[in-house]
């Protein structure tokens, strides 16, 4: 009989923000598998790791490549799907065995996590369970105390990729925002806000709910530099019952 | 010295998505408030009451009228406003007392809770330290097993109370999206997603994480009746890269 698939979500970093079902999973499951990029300690792994349990099987997802090049391009699109085939393959040898398996994610797995991409590939042929995580962007307006959405507010999630058109078009048309992706993306986010009218409203998040997270109006950010776990939060929401 | 304020998401349902952080929250204050439509059960209640310790104080902050009376409406406001202020006074005279006080909210306290609106008036008179939870949608988007957004896709979370046009605009301009607040909303909500194309790939998620809650396809679901708890999900991927 095949083993069980969970996709389970950590949350944003601080090992606390795991919860019941999550930390009963990871601590119950055969195998205990992980993304990480190659060369780096997996977060994911990090902030589970206290849970593990002796003779548990550690399974070590590495990206081939950095996810840093754009995804359009060709070469790497063959290597990041080939990567994903065979880390699916690897999943599933342990779930053919009979053997449970816990596949870590940040944040949330279905919410822009890489575990999709074997849920995709594995979750038609086993039994599968995904365990929700606290996303990244929760974690942040949390910790900055920053109200994001209410009552009848649109809310909209964009990457900080698209072009600064496109950017404040769609800032100029939402109540809440959260731009993700920023990395060298943030002067071009800034201008968006301010074509928007919405700069004085724009918060930058970084390492939300890690030890050595800060928050700081963007406004009042004097340079361009945000490293990959940082956000931009600009809320929908003062006072309105 | 005055008590610290917490706002405490108790996630969407199932007591095991609690976050150990809001385990240990309320299990520690020395006041647990919450909010209930005045006749019914407290739902945040119900998750966390297991965590509750004897001689504890419980507040039970009861809202004076219906939720479901249109938000635009001047009688409305003007009671509810009066509710939240007289609340948030019940909550300060513990907090001056120096006791500490676990607020509990349904879901993630800052996106669309009732907590934000005694966040809003006791924020920056008090310490205070939001602890995010679950959201519904995350909830249900898990238990359907159905991944959102990936990638550089656009997130759009849109209230079904907008008209047809609007919507079908909305949905028509975004890879993933949530549709909330269902209601009486749900024939027009499946209208304006046939209208953007989308209707096929719409999900009707109810009660996602609790014993009694299911997912259909919408173009499946035969009636027009959806309960507060219930949302429509739009998956903005499939399988890129």
């Amino acid at each position: 009989m095949s083993g069980k698939l969970y996709g389970v979500g950590t949350g944003p970093g601080d090992p606390d923000l795991l919860t019941l079902k999550a930390v009963r999973t990871i601590a119950n499951a055969d195998v205990v598998a992980y993304f990480a990029k190659r060369g780096n300690a997996s977060n994911a792994r990090a902030i589970a790791a206290s849970y593990f349990q002796p003779g548990q099987i550690e399974e070590a997802l590495d990206y081939p490549v950095t996810t840093e090049i754009d995804r359009r391009e060709n070469g790497y699109r063959d290597q990041i799907e080939a990567f994903y085939a065979e880390a699916a393959e690897r999943i599933a040898s342990h779930l053919d065995a009979g053997r449970s398996v816990a596949v870590l994610s940040e944040g949330d797995p279905l919410f822009y996590g890489s575990y999709m991409h074997l849920h995709l590939r594995l979750a038609s042929r086993y039994d599968t369970q995904v365990i929700p995580g606290i996303t990244a962007m929760s974690g942040c307006w949390s910790e900055a105390g920053l109200p994001l959405v209410q009552g009848d507010d649109i809310l909209t999630v964009l990457p900080g990729t698209l072009d600064r058109d496109e950017l404040a078009r769609r800032l100029g048309n939402t109540e809440g925002a959260v731009i993700m992706k920023l990395g060298r993306n943030l002067a071009k986010v800034r201008a968006a806000l301010a074509d928007a009218g919405r700069l004085d409203q724009a918060m930058y998040v970084e390492r939300g709910t890690t030890a050595n997270g800060h928050s700081v109006p963007l406004a009042d950010k004097r340079d361009d530099v945000a490293p990959y776990f940082s956000l931009v939060l600009v809320p929908g929401w003062s006072n309105r019952p």
